[in-house]
């Protein structure tokens, strides 16, 4: 397991983009709206492990809940795994709450599934699984 | 620049290493404390990426404010960087302010150094260097 990317709730990605492209000293490598979660995403890599930004594209997408509830901040952690059904499995054996039945399609050529932050001291943990081409 | 760690602010690390473990399938390698962040430290290693878990030995630790006031999570996200005071400098010229005059020795042999997040969305931003032996 390695941390794949850090996921960034920000309101506008345009003047997010202007802050991290200064701190990190590049510009983001790829721009991908990702329409089954409202959100369009903006990534950096530094590293091994990628930083992303998450912008909503409607009211009701969970990333302008959590603005609405907590501010612009750090939203989760995504960890890489080799097979994601099988992690969802074990995780769930170890009774933690796993959001969703099957992994869905995520940003970033990307299988994803959810960990209930309640079971992971408040982390919204993110699993991850590269698609084989 | 890449990401040394990201922090997540516990209550009891005895209690958030059973679970963390659990998640990652390892044991922490290092316990620390830092006495002048009044904060006991737990370090995971994931990829190039470490997990720290922080835990307030004080009330007035920054770690039990934030805690108290957002609850447990993830914390802030730790940067490396090859020469500190060159980077805060940097920084400042962009306009960030750096919460720090000079770079203070943090938990893993690491100068560091914070950024406000006001100025990074939200993120709190630290900037560490190891300390050459």
């Amino acid at each position: 397991m390695k941390v794949e990317h850090i996921g960034i709730a920000v309101r506008s990605i345009a003047q997010a983009d202007k802050l991290f492209s200064t701190l990190f000293q590049q510009q983001p490598y790829k721009l991908e709206e990702v329409a089954s979660e409202s959100v369009n995403t903006s990534f950096y890599q530094l590293g091994e492990t990628k930083i992303e930004l998450l912008e909503a594209t409607a009211e009701d997408s969970a990333i302008a809940k959590y603005i609405e509830k907590r501010g612009e901040g750090i939203h989760h952690i995504a960890f890489e795994v080799a097979d994601i059904e099988a992690e969802m499995n074990r995780l769930r054996g170890e009774g933690f709450r796993v959001l969703n039945e099957t992994p869905k399609l995520g940003a970033d050529n990307k299988l994803v599934a959810f960990v209930h932050p309640k079971d992971c001291h408040g982390v919204l943990v993110e699993l991850c699984q590269t698609i084989r081409e």
